[in-house]
């Protein structure tokens, strides 16, 4: 017997026919004997739905209320799915986010789980009922309703996982695991058995959208085991890991997946003085303003006296952080030239075997070289190379990074 | 400066323009320096939406989650009621019944609340907020979220206001009050301006659904002004006050209104043997299966030793009842003779003022009479006479009573 927390997303509960094929599937769980905590986000819609209703209301609508509001698409789930398995002859009750003992701090639409009691749920469970928990929810220490932010249920998942102890967190979807690369780009994107959290940490921030970040973070730090597997077909998925757990071998592949975005744009100060606290004074008015920035290259000039300062940040931040630079930071520091570039894609190889093997940025330069794809930008961590390229050529980089690095359905696989 | 609960019901606020016109209508009373809370239903249409996305699911849903899943329509109207406010710039908190403190048994789907802790709303209200709370839902002693029935957002006004003593619980509606009779029937009903809690509990049982019968009651006991208003236009409305408050006059009308329905069906046993517990044996059966019987007449035959027997089902128990009659209570008896008649209808006079004159019944029968309406059956408490008649007359008789009782809108008014 498992202690299984099940995940499903708003597409696996979006019509009353899904909600019935989810509860014949924890059914079947149930059946084999295990125990099972079911966390459902609302049915698909329903959030932009709510959302939509307040917009027609009041265009900066209060955090706290917006709450309230959309709190009530995840309890509407839960109920139907608790009334689905009953009508299954399977004992459930349904629960919100507060009255599972969801305890989160009060910052309204983005709230952290600060901790969960869990007394209720396991004399539930060991009474041999389904527990059923909205998603998405809790409650701050004065009793309002809190939400976790969009993609929240995730994380509610693996922190009941966390807390309740659970032998594997399943977080149900839409596509059946964690891919090498978006199949949609390269026909030969191929499904992983297992990857690790640090990989996934990399993978998921950088494009491939299969699971919310801090629930991925949440169950590297809590040791959770997590699987990724589709609500419409039986099948393994992806098991994520923690890296300790997973044993080191000869076969493991260098790269595990290859992550792509074209939703950033490119901004260098060339010829900026080169002072002490330049890069802070080029970053803060930028990050004043709530942009986010993500690659950084700094390069001293060889002179010594002029450095040029190249970053990335979401397109739709592009203007906005171009004017700040123009009228705030270049009179600032006395200097600089800008240039812009909207046109760009990020292409990323990530995977913790590049650690213990040289050689895996010089190969990536060399195909990317090889299929006439300028190189404009680098960035590296311990796990992850990301180049900046032109954003026409994104497509033709993933694909022939994906078969040079043996990641091709059709290459020996280590599964 | 007053404190008003005012309750909205779902077509006060069933679309976004509705809401926005509550806001207004609020913020004028919080502009004259009224403390307001408010009460409001689910949006018109939404109960009704979420019941049958269940009934998809399962035929017999289990109550517990039946109010998990219906109580989030008032929580989204109070949410959105609040958005509302604070655009139009005036402070307002939303709560869930659980969290304003309303306490209930665990009934569920018709849960009668125990208490509520009045404390939090008190200083909010202390703090310049408008309190706005989803009607009709509690919370039982473990948490569970419960519903108070259909309609029971009017109770939810109704305690909330006696529970913080409010200076009056004002019911908005879609009607601008209470009526003679009813408009539609009667070109001549009339708005009253007042009525008392026990006219109230005759008519509204009797047909005049204008609020909710839990509701009333929980006014008379608790004694609470009780005002039900159009939410559509502006007026007095009604004002529902218990007896005693009420200066009588002598100008206070014979009869404040006329009630009718042509929802029930009549059934008589005849010439039933006259034992002991005859009555019991006749009804026991009907009500182990859960049948309600409204108008019990009883004669006793001149000879002594056989009883007529009739009473009045809603018209859709008609069949079953007469089935239980023919196959259980009329062998148990040992004889008796089955008559049952769906064509009628029940016209009731109402009025505190029959009490202290005589002749209200023979003035009754003489109008009846006058139009050629023959009475089948007649029952009578302190403050109502019924009688039901065939019910192709039922219209003529309302009518006729209504001018004859000098309740027309020509009338000389006591208002």
């Amino acid at each position: 017997m498992a202690l299984y927390v099940q995940k499903f997303g708003g597409t696996s509960v979006g019509s009353v026919e899904r909600i019935k094929a989810v509860a014949d599937k924890v059914k079947r769980f149930r059946d084999e004997g295990h125990q099972v905590v079911v966390v459902v986000s609302a049915m698909s819609g329903e959030t932009n739905r709510l959302i939509d209703l307040a917009s027609q209301i009041n265009d900066e609508p209060t955090p706290r209320e917006m709450d309230m509001l959309v709190s009530t698409g995840e309890q509407v789930t839960s109920s139907l799915l608790a009334l689905a398995l009953h009508k299954l002859g399977v004992a459930a009750t349904s629960y919100t986010g507060g009255q599972v003992g969801i305890q989160t701090d009060s910052a309204h639409t983005k709230a952290r789980i600060q901790r969960i009691e869990t007394d209720d749920i396991q004399a539930d469970l060991d009474d041999g009922q389904v527990v059923v928990v909205a998603g998405f929810q809790g409650v701050d220490d004065e009793g309002n309703i809190t939400t976790l932010g969009r993609g929240g249920s995730d994380t509610t998942g693996v922190a009941l996982a966390a807390a309740l102890k659970a032998d594997e967190c399943q977080i149900y979807t839409d596509v059946d695991g964690v891919y090498t690369t978006d199949p949609r780009v390269c026909s030969k994107a191929r499904r992983l058995s297992g990857i690790t959290v640090e990989e996934m940490l990399e993978l998921a921030s950088l494009g491939s959208k299969v699971l919310q970040i801090r629930a991925v973070e949440f169950a590297g730090k809590y040791n959770v085991p997590l699987r990724v597997l589709s609500s419409f077909e039986d099948g393994p998925g992806t098991l994520i890991v923690a890296e300790e757990e997973e044993e080191a071998s000869m076969e493991e592949p260098l790269i595990s997946g290859i992550a792509f975005t074209s939703s950033e744009a490119k901004l260098t100060l060339l010829n900026t003085p080169d002072v002490p606290g330049v890069a802070s004074k080029i970053l803060g008015p930028i990050a004043d303003a709530n942009i986010e920035i993500d690659m950084i290259v700094q390069n001293v000039a060889p002179a010594g006296d002029y450095t040029d300062f190249t970053f990335t940040v979401a397109k739709n931040d592009f203007k906005q952080t171009r004017s700040i630079l123009q009228d705030q930071v270049i009179p600032a520091l006395g200097g600089g030239e800008l240039r812009g570039d909207e046109n760009i894609a990020k292409v990323s190889l990530v995977g913790v075997g590049m650690r213990s093997h040289a050689g895996v940025a010089s190969k990536m330069f060399r195909v990317l070289a090889d299929e006439n794809i300028n190189i404009r930008m680098v960035s590296t961590s311990e796990i992850k190379i990301s180049v900046v390229i032109d954003e026409k050529q994104m497509e033709l980089a993933v694909r022939a990074l994906h078969t040079a690095f043996g990641l091709d359905k059709d290459s020996i696989q280590s599964e």
